[in-house]
């Protein structure tokens, strides 16, 4: 017999069919039980006269056999009667319920019973949107001559910042985890011109907030051929318009509108628009949120960059303004308040990385292969990085980053 | 003045256009001399009559405004000519030609200068056949309601394997790389039903083959429901086919014929085609090549899976041939003489986990979070792992996965 989905179910209307799932909620009645099964795609309404013929509780895994019948009052226009049911496999009571609009129990508890969780709609929800999202950031950037690498997550030296890498043991040698891969998509545009990575990073920052994981998903593009970071800007605006319309293709889910073009203000002014001392070398939290009020109330437009940035608070590969060279080519997106994106202009000129890396006190010789595709030429170029579980979390309103990522990983969770 | 890709200059004839690339070669004839520049398309020759314009060796990155001109003699059927060169980066004399059909220098070379070695177009290409089967995997799974996650790559307990886990420093107490995203896919059909993850994975094996890398990408799916191990190696069969229409498609790379129906051979089968005692619990990889000839020359096929592998050689979630359990309900797939993926049906029943768990000797506590998710009721389910660099290593003919993998490690190389 034909298994059909929960919600292809009323198109198979008086016709015998097979449904299968998990045994979300039982409701017993005086004189009749409903048995309500959740699968990939929904919920479904069992019909069941003789209260005994429910073998099984909650979470366990079943399959139905019964008839499609309509009734207006179930939910999805139909429900199945005369049913048989087959146990799969039993389920202990869940600690928690998860036929309710929202999980009652605490976050940590969540994330302690991840397998569990995950399944109830909300937190499933999340996954298939961050799900969509990837897959909008890679068709339109595929559409634009992008092509997708995989660079190592095990390096040999803590170049990015030394403080915040996690070391390993790689043949009784230490090695390091990745914290991005820029070093790499830089020199892959000199392979392929335009190429994305969607992939983990690692970040051994000691700080337990909302907006921070150990393990996160970034998703990067970096191009050549540029002739500054308003070129990337404007990749990066169509991109993020195209994860928002996968959203909403595939989720249903109702996204904000994507400006043409998103409102940008030079960092000099997101100060003084955050009401910030002008000598601030970065943005903190709290003047984020303002520039995201500002944007809303100046420009009904819930995205807003910042360009700019103090060169000295940016990595020494950072392309200067040739206008003014303290001040970054480079960029923040903030979305709602919060920056889920930075990217900008990089040097280009071998001679320019030389003298940047000895400016900031660093040795050439960690930086060896990376220097190596510079000394052999490359175009101006520049990119960027997103970061899906924050750009999620900002768009379904999750309040911490942990209710979009499906095992979180922080200073104190590397479990289940 | 309008940047025009080295492959579409012929449908601007008698233009004044822009190319933009990379010095790839310069030919100094008598009378006139060649410039080819290299872009992320393809090639583009200048002719250059005074050879004092040339001022940038090769690998140099330019800018040149000139006239397409038609000539049937001239590659793609068109010169630019009349050129302005503008030099945006120079370049050192590189330590090996990038314009020779194969690249003179050793592997071993080839990979200290991965940054200039990846340029070489036959590297380039297989990058470009590696983008284009990670996304006719996706887009295969996408279609038949799989849905995309992201795993942990660092994790509490070496469970799968201790020998071959990478250990790091979290926060100052011992984790792991992940070595498969094996427990977290199954955990998630649970949630989601049919998943899929294209992801890094992390073997500490200290085995130097053309076959064996310390991370990998691993093109993993698992899906609920079955019946059993044919419907995955069904699903499966679609998802190969798929990624090499894809190649086919992007690449205009000639793939090998998919069979509608891949021929499968039971292991004991296998042992006796190959030549093997039939009391050899594997398949040596002399064994897999003589399989791979077999398919050839029985069924005109490059593919063919071996199926009921002993389940003393199999991982404790395997689910066995419930005819005869000495056997797994599992295969692997060769591919011309290669295995490529190993998958299977995997135990479903929470008894039937601790039960497999208790007989291997393992403790329960670090499967805990596992475990829950058949505690609360999980399905019939299984999947597979394709290993990206050995299918693509296999389809273009590289003898080994290095030549495949933009920055490969093993146990001897984590840089660049």
């Amino acid at each position: 017999m034909q298994r059909v989905l929960s919600t292809e179910l009323a198109t198979h209307p008086y016709e015998k069919i097979r449904v299968e799932g998990w045994v979300h909620r039982i409701r017993r009645l005086k004189s009749v039980s409903f048995l309500i099964v959740r699968d990939a795609a929904g919920l479904a309404q069992v019909v069941v006269t003789d209260p005994a013929l429910i073998r099984a509780g909650e979470e366990s895994v079943v399959a139905v056999e019964a008839v499609v019948t309509p009734n207006a009052q179930a939910p999805g226009g139909v429900e199945l009667t005369e049913p048989v049911i087959h146990v799969l496999a039993e389920a202990d009571p869940p600690p928690f319920e998860l036929h309710r609009p929202t999980l009652a129990a605490s976050l940590p508890t969540q994330l302690d019973h991840a397998a569990l969780a995950l399944r109830h709609p909300s937190r499933r929800a999340a996954l298939r949107i961050s799900a969509a999202a990837t897959a909008g950031f890679r068709r339109t950037l595929e559409e634009q001559r992008f092509v997708e690498i995989h660079t190592p997550k095990i390096v040999e030296s803590a170049t990015e910042s030394g403080a915040s890498v996690f070391e390993l043991d790689y043949f009784g040698r230490p090695a390091y985890l990745a914290q991005s891969p820029q070093f790499y998509k830089q020199m892959m545009v000199g392979v392929l011109e335009r190429v994305f990575e969607v992939g983990p990073v690692f970040r051994a920052e000691n700080s337990d907030t909302a907006r921070h994981l150990t393990q996160y998903t970034s998703l990067d593009a970096e191009m050549g051929f540029i002739a500054g970071h308003r070129d990337v800007m404007v990749t990066l605006t169509a991109t993020i318009a195209g994860m928002f319309a996968e959203v909403q293709d595939r989720c249903g889910y109702e996204v904000p509108a994507v400006p043409s073009e998103i409102p940008a203000v030079h960092f000099t002014e997101a100060l003084r628009i955050a009401g910030a001392p002008d000598d601030e070398p970065d943005l903190a939290p709290a003047h984020e949120r303002a520039l995201g009020d500002w944007a809303w109330r100046e420009h009904r437009s819930e995205l807003v960059y910042v360009t700019g940035y103090p060169m000295r608070k940016r990595p020494f590969y950072t392309h200067p303004d040739p206008a003014d060279p303290a001040y970054a080519n480079g960029f923040d997106l903030l979305f709602r308040g919060l920056e889920i994106v930075t990217g900008g202009q990089r040097l280009h000129r071998h001679a320019d990385c030389v003298a940047a890396l000895r400016a900031a006190g660093e040795p050439l010789e960690p930086y060896r292969g990376y220097l190596e595709a510079f000394r052999y030429g490359m175009p101006p170029h520049g990119g960027w990085a997103i970061g899906l579980e924050r750009l999620v979390a900002r768009l379904i309103g999750a309040a911490n980053v942990r209710e979009v990522t499906a095992f979180p990983r922080d200073p104190h969770r590397v479990a289940p």
